[in-house]
């Protein structure tokens, strides 16, 4: 292994994302680099990684003596975001941010050309057309990080994207796809957190169980392949072995598979257009598994699905608008605030009342946010269409 | 589409993969014209086929006046298999033929770097390193037309071969997967030749069933790809969705599924590096299959399996010897003269009396095939160890 090491700058560090990133760097040392660390508001966990992987440059939301002293002994400095995505020797950008920060960056180092492994999917489902447009301006490649895109991803490489029929995304199902109404309705926020096969943040963790991440899913698969909404659809798969599938002009498909472990994808979009050559998990044992299984997602007892996909059938500034209700309505259910029913319904309420604007630029996309937010924040429980049924 | 059309020959027209061949150029007239046409004994059939495609070389092992007034009609002329594959205007040459009789002409094409759609596994099983180097050669590609190789091939599209950890071969099982050994020794030809999933000719449709069809995958694979036979290894899969599997060095696993019709995998083959727009089968419905079923072989119940493997891994001659004494078991059973079981005591008696040469030339091939011939009809079905069970 004699090629110079990958310079990477990790956002969004302290996150599963960006543990797990740091882990794969751990395994090939001589093969990845950290030259920059961001995080919101863990400053100790910050703290740590600084001491330990040492980058150039470090980002925060919050500020400590700690983070200070580890900063300062590791010969680094601080910037924003946005100057770390576009910093002199950094060859790739990880984007593992939570909700709308991850936004800017992205934009600038796509602008610039640099490849982006993104794991943000609120970035792509807020403001895809940006996205997409800085990509194909800037010559900068989107490498997708959630185990789903990844999926795609890989299957599409050596395949012309116009050959592209169908895009299966497969769900899990979360946490309760066997429950019926009456029991989603006293769900409560320490069940949802319980997921059945990865390991993530409590956010995305809720989204799963509501199917809304799986709606977002579609979504981001619209601005990674640049394929429309009637040709994205999902099938239910519990065993999460089949990561996604992609269907070709011919009937042919083709799936990626693999044990449910966050470091491959991770590692695949890092590595990229090489696979490291060892394996982060346990091969897969097809045998051993002996069955998968398939099906149809209820879109009666998981409303939050068709609500996505329907904002980003009608795109404008609706798809921003439901992440940001979403993620409101999330922090609400969370904190014990309203029933998890009702997460559908504040996002489908906010829908119902946001004035989208078409092909909005950033400044728009972000008053979007900001109202839906707002209107989230105030939907009273017994007012949403969730908390009737 | 302006493109010329892409000019076949078929080799071996009026068996299964040939006539099917025949019916993808059907689809797409504009895309496809067939140049020449080969047969073995079937006069009629393939007098029929010179009358519609009207190609510009015929070869016949048989002949009769039907035959010979269509070629006069269509303007074309007969020549030997080894010839047309090498004849002027032939862009792509289809080895659909049974047996050793596609070896010479798959070679002669390879040489001159043309590429090669082959649907016939005994020439790589027989001498798969000259084909490789033919290959490496010439420069010509090699297509695999049968739909596990076709799902290995199409799922490396873009990959890098030495990045293969494994390879995952799906077999069904054959008609007789839940036989225990005492059922098996009863197996009739007409029980034998019923399919479950696939239509194909009777020698190919044994060969399922005692799965030293699967066996000689194994080989073939070996020498299509490029890898050992530690690479490869057989799954159980009794749907056939999943045509087969590739795993990577970073433990990613890519799968190739479709509904089965062999008219994709021919297409794929023909078409390459394009698909075709129109699709030959209905599209996969996951949902509506439910389940995909995953298990071990069980080789003491289907030693030819096992047999064919050992074959490939010792090489020489031994996978000559193997696919030359199962042609003829399977003849022998097909007449009624031998059981099931014997068929794989044939061949184990036949190998375990052959005395392999060392990286034979075509010559010395042809030779172990002739000799293992002449062993395996003599083999008497009670000294075949296969009887004894």
């Amino acid at each position: 292994m004699t090629a110079p090491p990958i310079r990477i700058a990790v956002l969004g560090s302290t996150g599963s994302i960006g543990r797990q990133t740091l882990d794969v760097v751990r395994q090939f040392p001589g093969r990845f680099s950290v030259v920059a660390l961001a995080a919101g508001h863990n400053v100790e966990g910050l703290a740590r990684q600084v001491a330990e992987f040492r980058p150039r440059y470090v980002s925060c939301e919050s500020r400590s003596s700690t983070l200070d002293d580890a900063v300062a002994a590791s010969g680094g400095r601080f910037a924003v975001m946005d100057a770390i995505a576009a910093a002199e020797g950094v060859d790739i950008v990880l984007v593992g941010t939570a909700g709308a920060a991850g936004l800017t960056p992205t934009l600038r180092a796509l602008e610039l050309g640099r490849p982006v492994a993104i794991a943000n999917k609120e970035v792509l489902v807020m403001a895809g057309h940006l996205v997409r447009r800085a990509m194909l301006a800037g010559g900068g490649g989107l490498r997708p990080v959630d185990s789903e895109h990844s999926a795609i991803w890989q299957c599409l490489w050596g395949e012309a994207n116009h050959e592209i029929r169908r895009i299966l995304l497969t769900a899990s199902g979360g946490a309760f796809r066997d429950f019926d109404t009456g029991q989603l309705a006293r769900v409560t926020a320490e069940q949802a957190l319980n997921h059945p096969t990865w390991k993530m943040g409590a956010k995305i963790t809720v989204d799963c169980a509501t199917l809304m991440n799986k709606g977002m899913e579609t979504i981001e698969a619209m601005w990674l392949f640049g394929v429309p909404m009637e040709k994205v659809e999902v099938v239910l798969h519990r065993e999460s072995i089949v990561h996604s599938l992609v269907e070709f002009s011919d009937g042919s498909v083709k799936a990626q598979l693999g044990v449910p472990d966050m470091r491959l994808p991770i590692q695949c979009a890092l590595a990229y257009p090489e696979r490291m050559p060892s394996p982060p998990a346990p091969p897969l044992d097809l045998a051993a598994i002996g069955a998968l299984h398939f099906g149809t997602p209820d879109s009666s007892r998981f409303p939050c699905l068709k609500l996505a996909m329907e904002a980003g059938r009608r795109g404008g500034t609706f798809p921003a608008a439901m992440a940001a209700a979403d993620e409101v309505a999330v922090g609400r259910f969370l904190a014990g605030e309203v029933g998890f029913l009702d997460i559908a319904g504040i996002v489908e309420s906010v829908l119902a009342r946001h004035d989208s604007v078409a092909d909005p630029d950033l400044e728009t996309v972000l008053a979007a946010d900001s109202s839906a937010r707002r209107m989230a924040s105030a939907v009273q429980p017994a007012l949403a269409p969730g908390a009737a049924h």
